[in-house]
C-alpha cells in the first residue's frame, strides 16, 4: 500500500521527498457549505429550449422566476486535537479563490496545512463571484464586466517580476521568493479566475454571514480582502477575535475605527515596495487607517518583513518560498494574544 | 477543548450527535492542484485603467497578450491507511462544482466522505468553466452564453419536485429522498454555477490531463459528467480502473466501444423515470450504448434502482437521504472487482 500512496502523492505533484517530511494529520471533522445570498425575481424574458447534453433530451428553460445570488462557499477541516482557540477563517484576494491557501503553485503545502497541522480549525473560502460560490445574477443585477488578466499582469503587479516587461524578458526582482520558474507560475495563472469590481457589497454581505455561522473568530485577509476584513469586523466586533491582514489593498470605514478598538490587528507587507509604482500609497494609506484605529484606542501591529529581515517576499506571501517563515510570525502573534495553547 | 470542537462542527452546520457517531480520520495529505489548459492570445483590445479595490490605486491593465484557458481544479485527500486499489476521481455534474460530493444540502457528509473513510485516495475535482477552475475566455474563444437557473427549475428537472409547477407547489414526488425542506433545498441551489454549454472538447481535454497526471483510476461521474467518463475512458482505456456512471445524461463515442472492452462500468439510475418527461429517453440512450458495449467485449452493469427495492431517489442520488445505501452498492461492486482490500 505505501507504493499507492506515494504513487498518489506523486501524482499530485510533491515529491516523495517533501511528503515523507510530514506526518499524517487526524480530522475530526471536514466538510463545506454555503452562506448568504438574496433572492432576485426576473419577469418578461422568453422560454429557451437548451439541449445541456450531446444526445440527450432538450429541457424547457424559463428565465422568468427567482434567482438566488450573492452567496458564498466555505470549507472547513477541524483538527482531532485543536490547540487554537478560535477557528482561523482564511479570506483570499482578487480574482482569486480559496486554492491561494490550499497550496503554492510549485506544490508545496499552503498556509492552510500550516495552521491545521498546528491544531487550527480552519476555513477556506471562496467569495461572491468566483470559484465554489459561483456568479449567478453577476454582472445582470451588479453591473460591470469580468476583466481577466494575461500572463504578464500578475508577474508585474504582484511585485515578482523586475517591472513593466519583465515577464517577456523572464526577469524576476532580485531574490524574489516567489516560484517563478515558468511552469510553477502557469500553475499560479490557472488559479486565477475571472473579476468583478462591482460585487463589494454583495461579498461584505456574505462574509458577514460566515461570521454570523461560524462565530468567533481569527480572520486571515490577503489583498482585495483587506476591505472586507476591516469592514467586517467594523460590522461584527464580537465575532473578530483577531484580525491579520495580509498586503491589504484597502482600509476600512474611517468613520468607524471605533468599533476596532478591541480587535488586535496584525499588518503585514513584503518587499519591493519602495520601488513599485502603486504599492507605496496603498501601504501608506494603509499605515494611516492604523493610525487612526490606534488613535480610537485600538491595538494594531504593522510588519514590514524587509525590517524583520526577512526579504524577497512579492505580493502573493503564501506562496513564496518562504512563506511559512511568515506564517510563523502569525502563529507567534497569534500565541502572544492568548489565542493558541 | 472538547467545547470548541463541537461548537465548529455546530458552526459547520452539522448537529452535535451526527458528529460524535463519526470517528476522525487520519490524512497522509491533501492539498490541490490545477491541470491541463491552453494558451490563447489577443492583441488589437484598448488598454484599461481599473480601480481594484475602493481607495486603493488604479492599475494599467492590457487586454492584449497571452492567456491560460481551459484549465481545471482537482483537490486529493490521501487516506493514511489505503484500502483502495486506485484513486477514486469524483466528477460532477452540469451547472455544479466538487461540492456535490463534499456535502449534502441539509449538512450530512457527502460521498468524499463514504469513500475517504473506508480507505479511498478521493480526488474531488471542478471541470472547466466552473468553480474553482475559473472560466477564463470563456465565453470569448468558446462562444454560447451562460445560463442561469430559477430555484423551480432543477426541483422540477431533477425529479425532486412533482412535475411543472411543483416548486410553488411545494410539492415533491411521493417518497422523495432528496432533503427537500425549503431551507435544504435553497443550500443546494447556492452550489449551482453559470453553466456555458459550449465547453465539451475543452472539458474532456482537461479531464484526459486530470488522468495523465493521477494515473490508473476508479472514475465516478454523474449526469453531464456521463459524456465526459466514457468519452474519457475511451481516449485513456490505461487510466481508467473502473467506471462507475451515476445518472449519466448522455453516452460516450459509438464508434470506439471496443476501447472500453477492458474497463468494468456501473450505470446507476433513480426512481421516478418511467414518469418522467425527459428521463425515459436519456436512460435508454444510456442503456443501448451498454448493449453495445457488452456486444464489443466489454462488461456493464445497469442498476434500476427501484427494482433493487431502493426508492425515492432523485437525480442528485448522492444527495439524497438514502445516498449512503447507494454508496455502499458502488463499494461492493468495486470490491467485486478486486480494487479494494
Amino acid at each position: 500500500m505505501k507504493r499507492l500512496v506515494m504513487a498518489a502523492a506523486m501524482a499530485a505533484g510533491l515529491a516523495g521527498t517533501a511528503m515523507a517530511q510530514q506526518p499524517p494529520v487526524s480530522l475530526q471533522s471536514w466538510g463545506s457549505f454555503h452562506v448568504g445570498g438574496r433572492e432576485v425575481v426576473i419577469s418578461g424574458q422568453p422560454v429557451r429550449e437548451v439541449l445541456f447534453s450531446p444526445g440527450g433530451v432538450p429541457a424547457r428553460v424559463d428565465p422568468n422566476g427567482t434567482y438566488l445570488m450573492g452567496s458564498m462557499y466555505a470549507q472547513y477541516m477541524i483538527p482531532a486535537n485543536p490547540r487554537g482557540q478560535a477557528p482561523i477563517l482564511m479570506w483570499h484576494g482578487g480574482g482569486l479563490t480559496g486554492v491561494t491557501y490550499e497550496t503554492t503553485p510549485d506544490g508545496r503545502e499552503g498556509w492552510q496545512h500550516y495552521f491545521l497541522r498546528r491544531g487550527w480549525p480552519v476555513y477556506v473560502s471562496d467569495a461572491v463571484e468566483r470559484g465554489r460560490a459561483g456568479w449567478s445574477m453577476i454582472p445582470e443585477q451588479t453591473g460591470g464586466s469580468h476583466l481577466l488578466l494575461t500572463v504578464d499582469n500578475p508577474f508585474e503587479r504582484f511585485r515578482i517580476g523586475n517591472g513593466a516587461g519583465s515577464f517577456a524578458r523572464g526577469e524576476v526582482l532580485p531574490g524574489n521568493q516567489f516560484p517563478a520558474d515558468r511552469e510553477s507560475y502557469m500553475n499560479f495563472m490557472r488559479q486565477i479566475v475571472p473579476r468583478f469590481t462591482t460585487t463589494d457589497a454583495l461579498t461584505l454581505e456574505a462574509y458577514l454571514a460566515l461570521l454570523d455561522r461560524v462565530g468567533p473568530s481569527v480572520v486571515v485577509a490577503h489583498s482585495q480582502a483587506g476591505l472586507f476584513g476591516w469592514r467586517a469586523a467594523q460590522e461584527r466586533p464580537d465575532k473578530v477575535r483577531a484580525l491579520v491582514l495580509v498586503e491589504p489593498a484597502a482600509v476600512g470605514d474611517a468613520a468607524k475605527v471605533a468599533a476596532l478598538r478591541n480587535i488586535p490587528v496584525l499588518m503585514i507587507y513584503g518587499d519591493y515596495i519602495a520601488q513599485d509604482s502603486r504599492w507605496p500609497t496603498i501601504r501608506g494609506n494603509g499605515v494611516r487607517f492604523a493610525e487612526a484605529v490606534r488613535a480610537a484606542g485600538g491595538s494594531v501591529d504593522v510588519v514590514d518583513l524587509p525590517e524583520r529581515g526577512i526579504r524577497g517576499n512579492s505580493h502573493m506571501v503564501m506562496m513564496d518560498r518562504n512563506g511559512d517563515q511568515v506564517a510563523g510570525i502569525i502563529q507567534e502573534w497569534l500565541a502572544s494574544k492568548g489565542l493558541y495553547q
